[in-house]
């Protein structure tokens, strides 16, 4: 493309660089950024360097925090005993958002995948394992992806923590709650006939 | 959505104001940032701040430009007495690629819509009118999309210069080059019925 001004180039070289966002799509939210007033653009840059820069981490379960304690870590109403190990801080926030968790998290911040280039020292299994070997947990939750990746990252932890004194889980998997038989994917239909649970069990909640 | 730290809460709400993306894709834009390296976010704030506000318009054709003449403008090689009408400066991109047009352009920056509020004081018609009343133009193209609003921007401005000696021209609409007949739309092959070229014109080509 031939741009007629190198400031709107690199302002559309820069927004392409973003995932899922190609050149035309950047012209456009570059036009569209000129077009509004300049107060707009100036809110996101500045939002954008503020997030970059003085984002902090949890000390605990490495989530996303302003602190470097999170909310969830620091409240005294969760059983710090029981941990979710997710993927990232997206899983985190659509656990919270059924409310039926009242554990604590631990966010991995990816999963052990070779062909990316991820291995476990990439990511925060240490911290999980030191807080295992701590005693500080009774219960682990497995809550990554059914993928090859998440299913090794899973055995991968499993096998470092398995003569700890930690009973461990993984989320159930199975037909979605609405969703017809007819148009369920075979593996899941065949896990969710291997894991049935005894209907009385269906009928407490 | 629930976020567990205000920053990012905030650089999600910037960036899912812009058009097309809404919160689960700012939301992963955010964290993309986050775990790239810093200096990315930077240069992507910076190109935006540069971009609003030291851009500039070219005072001839008032298409985006680094000084107050764009390139076409300010270029000899160019015919100045026939003007392009077009829309915005992605129509000045896409005639620019064909290497058909020789002239010059004239950026309206929109087109008259009332539903949307505008009108033609909102945009550059006047000084358009007032190139044509300095007979600095010869002949007039429109280019602008064949919509109900592109319709009534194309009558609007030829009413105000059919007094002056500007010959004035649509771009042809038609078939698409490649295109197969039966899965055009009616309009399309009705008006290429209508507007149908001599055969022999199609060869000197």
């Amino acid at each position: 493309m031939e741009f007629a001004s190198k400031l709107l180039e690199n302002a559309v070289y820069e927004i392409s660089q973003l995932p899922g966002i190609g050149k035309k799509t950047a012209l456009r939210l570059a036009l569209h950024l000129l077009r509004q007033p300049t107060i707009q653009t100036n809110n996101l840059s500045t939002a954008l360097l503020k997030l970059r820069g003085e984002i902090q981490y949890c000390k605990n379960c490495h989530n996303i925090s302003d602190s470097d304690m999170c909310e969830i870590c620091s409240s005294s109403r969760r059983d710090h005993s029981i941990v979710c190990v997710v993927e990232d801080i997206r899983d985190v926030m659509a656990i919270e958002n059924t409310s039926q968790f009242n554990g604590i998290y631990h966010v991995l911040g990816g999963i052990i995948s070779p062909m990316d280039g991820i291995g476990p020292q990439n990511l925060t299994i240490e911290s999980l394992i030191k807080k295992a070997q701590d005693g500080e947990i009774k219960e682990i939750i497995f809550a990554l992806s059914s993928t090859m990746e998440g299913d090794t990252t899973n055995f991968y932890i499993y096998r470092q923590i398995q003569n700890f004194d930690i009973s461990t889980s993984t989320i159930a998997r199975g037909i979605s709650i609405g969703d017809e038989l007819q148009y369920a994917d075979e593996i899941t239909l065949g896990r969710s006939i291997i894991n049935r649970i005894p209907y009385e069990k269906t009928l407490k909640k």
